[in-house]
């Protein structure tokens, strides 16, 4: 069996979780031949984890100079991911990208033209496209079998942190190392699941807090009203500062609402279109008989493995990604128009003014104050799992 | 026993409900003595049903200046609720006004200052304060021994109405008629509770769309998003187009959260304070233990006959209201105050500026088309009960 030769650039949190999959054999055709870190210690632990077969180097560029790779693995801090990610495509290497995409629609567009260019696979790592939850409310919002979507509500406020995580690494929740709080760390996921699931909206009007509940300087806690081109309307909230928090997406549509929560997801799936029983109806009160039916997957949620494995079954055999490294923009673009909203006090059109974005962004980072805590690890596997 | 002469001024579908509660004797020590009704059919009814003592009349004014009663309900269309009131509470006569407390609060303000100068009791008719789970969210967010809030989340989309409702009245969903749609006709109760429960924001961005699903002129589609003096964030969403629709209101606070939903309410009940853990803990993912809690409470929900008999209560024997008539004003300052931001599409602040509204609601009054379908009358008993 072939196995492709990979290098993981960037073996903190999560680049360290990759590696152990690769290593186990977990993530498909892979053979590990390089990685690069700027921290001896993570090159030191690379070193006994993997041994002596791996050249270890201090900056991705060299890896990927290096020519060792045919592929890489993109998991350092997001402000990075445009510029590694254009250098290996050029150099006709496969990237997988970390989520998010960038911190700014203008380098990602920059990134997506070098891999439109290229013949290398580009690939995001967005391993929750792999919950069979969120592919089956997909596969239902997409399909068009209940209508139009009327309403989207996600209520996304489990993703808790302590003011320990956010001291555990210089570059964390600042604007010149991160790039944003919340929407830009946490939230990449479920921003690409909201536009994978539901599309793009037209128009978002967002109410970012910087620093409300951490000592940060970015945002720990988003509420946002969305538009859609069909007139749908919808919200997202999310925050790192609440606890216990919820997880509750629900999409209402012509045919019946979709509601995924507590790892369920549920239709109730109206005998009639709304919108036509609601002209029909000769009484006032009334609504179409509702059938409640929990919604079977295939259970399946291979999560980063699987999307590694489809990785290497694109490049081996041409099969499917789980997500195309292009997709990352879309996101993205529903990351920074939130930013740029709340940043503006007003709604703000898709697609947004890219350069006023960064303008706006620049300006943050030229005050955004440097951390002086030391780096910590911290072993997070099993904590991206869902 | 003494019974208290009561006249009904509307005997449209709610109050046609409190006659037949009144004549059951289910809504405590009353004898219905008047009924005043513009409509000779609805008069007709209430001679069938109550027979020849009660005496009957065309216009609310007349049977206030009659005297004949003691206590007067108060269920005709919004707009009147004000006059209505201050000319029975100026004549001394107790008064039960139906929701909302009127159309805007400069109105509803005149009417709380002719209350505090008379002698006479002033109720609303804010049945749904008297759900056992309301009561017992407000008892555990008011008592404090959960601490402050951080956020409140109420999707009440379970409100659909079909055309064939709004084009039962020639007054309905018009702003001359009605003076607004789903916040105006039936969110008050929400709007009251959430004031209740969680107390006034300080300021709403509301997002209103009129005409969205029905041919109306008013909105039957809202989405406000809340900021409250602490910092605490919330939105509140409602319409009258989704069906099936969602009730489910969510308090965060530093000790728990609360969830009312499919008549339950549960209490997550951290062992630590989030706001002391999110400080203290000595690592990045982990949250404070949390115990799930099935609230019980009383199962007492004796809606409108509960209102009702608490006021016969409060009359004779200086017993409490379910609700003072003028904390009407709170809810309204609520729906006034997203009608106003969405129409000036800004965020307003509270207290609101009261000409500015009536200026923007006149503008709308003068241009509101008149309806001219007959007016049906629907029975509604059984629909207002939960």
């Amino acid at each position: 069996m072939r196995k492709v030769r990979i290098g993981i650039i960037g073996v903190g949190n999560i680049g360290t979780v990759h590696m152990k999959h690769i290593m186990r054999g977990e993530a498909g055709e892979w053979e590990l031949v390089a990685a690069a870190d700027r921290s001896p210690g993570q090159r030191e632990m690379v070193r006994e984890l993997a041994g002596e077969g791996v050249r270890l180097f201090e900056a991705g560029p060299d890896l990927i100079d290096s020519g060792v790779c045919e592929a890489v693995l993109i998991a350092v801090p997001h402000y990075q991911h445009p510029e590694l990610s254009i250098q290996a495509l050029r150099k006709g290497q496969h990237v997988m990208c970390e989520k998010p995409a960038g911190v700014y629609t203008k380098a990602v567009a920059e990134m997506n033209a070098a891999a439109e260019e290229s013949d290398a696979i580009f690939a995001m790592m967005f391993n929750q496209r792999t919950n069979c939850l969120y592919r089956k409310m997909r596969e239902l919002v997409q399909s068009g079998e209940l209508g139009e979507i009327r309403r989207v509500n996600w209520i996304i406020t489990d993703w808790f942190r302590t003011q320990f995580y956010y001291d555990s690494g210089a570059w964390r929740a600042t604007w010149a190392g991160e790039g944003g709080g919340v929407l830009l760390n946490q939230c990449p996921h479920n921003l690409d699941l909201l536009q994978w699931i539901c599309g793009m909206p037209s128009r978002v009007r967002a109410f970012c807090h910087q620093g409300k509940w951490h000592d940060i300087e970015v945002e720990d806690d988003v509420t946002a009203y969305l538009e859609y081109p069909n007139g749908a309307t919808g919200v997202f909230i999310t925050t790192t500062g609440d606890a216990p928090g919820t997880n509750r997406f629900e999409v209402t549509l012509d045919g019946g609402k979709l509601v995924c929560e507590d790892g369920k997801l549920v239709l109730h799936k109206n005998a009639q279109r709304i919108s036509e029983y609601l002209l029909e109806a000769k009484d006032g009160y009334s609504t179409p008989e509702c059938e409640v039916i929990p919604v079977e997957t295939d259970g399946e949620n291979p999560q980063h493995a699987g999307v590694m494995r489809a990785f290497a079954g694109a490049i081996l055999r041409g099969e499917p990604l789980v997500a195309r490294g292009v997709e990352g923009i879309r996101g993205l673009a529903l990351s920074n128009a939130m930013h740029l909203s709340s940043w503006l006090d007003r709604t703000v059109d898709f697609p947004i003014d890219e350069d006023l974005f960064l303008e706006e962004l620049d300006r943050r980072r030229a005050s955004s104050r440097i951390k002086t805590g030391k780096s910590v690890y911290s072993d997070t596997e099993g904590s991206y799992g869902s």
